[in-house]
């Protein structure tokens, strides 16, 4: 292994940005992208940040993040949450990502966390296969809904 | 309506776990309820407080609650989740649930919110046309994935 995980900094974020990027042009959605670097080093850096990130460093580059916060379960209390976990394309498969994955999910467990989640895309078969191959458990009955920023002005706006 | 929705305060949360059990009891799951009154006060109230909670009052009884916090979308930045909406049995079909939901959806919109999420049982087909008719999404291909308590320290401790 040549690489590192370390806790990301103000300087990372927009090598974390092109992560993002990347991963939305692979989803073919790129437009979805509205957050900036400001934002990123904003949200993530200042006294009340909204937001952890941990980032995969090789040769100086960042090759990976992994991007997670808190979340407040009314049955256990404070969890972590894994928003995303990005390694560019062409180092995929390298261990990486399984670096990455165990990096927060250590995080979790030191922090006393009773719980940490996640989404997958319902057919990406591999991710599911791996996280299940590491006690996770993909769960079958939930659906994730989102009021978007239109839908949303529209509802308070005319109702 | 002779209800009121107002900000819950720490003398409300003995009602608001109250009103969690009676949901874990319906769900069939009352002994995954973990948290307590002391762990709701201190992670609600304190200084870097980890949820917000709007409660409906009817005769100085709280009949329903909405708890609610801040994520991070790499995406969108700054979204509002939507944990728990929850009005006790005897009550629903008051119009409660819809004011609380209403309540949640507004502070989100004033905060300048892209998104506000939550997630819904894939079986209950009624909230889920509420939500639609609201102009919410239903997404369908994604899956949410928890690790466990135990499966986390396993995890840690074993790979």
């Amino acid at each position: 292994m040549s690489f590192i995980i370390r806790k990301g900094e103000k300087e990372d974020m927009n090598s974390v940005l092109e992560l993002i990027v990347e991963l939305a042009i692979f989803e073919k959605l790129p437009n979805e992208v509205e957050v900036t670097v400001e934002q990123l080093i904003n949200d993530g850096f200042s006294k009340n940040s909204k937001f952890n990130v941990f980032v995969a460093e090789e040769n100086n580059v960042i090759v990976g993040a992994a991007l997670f916060y808190e979340r407040y379960s009314t049955w256990k209390g404070r969890i972590i949450h894994l928003e995303d976990l990005i390694v560019t394309h062409k180092k995929r498969g390298s261990g990486i990502g399984i670096a990455l994955y165990k990096a927060v999910l250590k995080y979790g467990y030191d922090l006393g966390c009773k719980r940490i989640t996640w989404d997958v895309l319902d057919w990406n078969t591999p991710a599911k296969d791996f996280y299940k191959s590491t006690g996770a458990t993909v769960l079958d009955d939930w659906q994730v809904v989102h009021m978007k920023e239109d839908a949303l002005k529209n509802f308070i706006e005319n109702s």
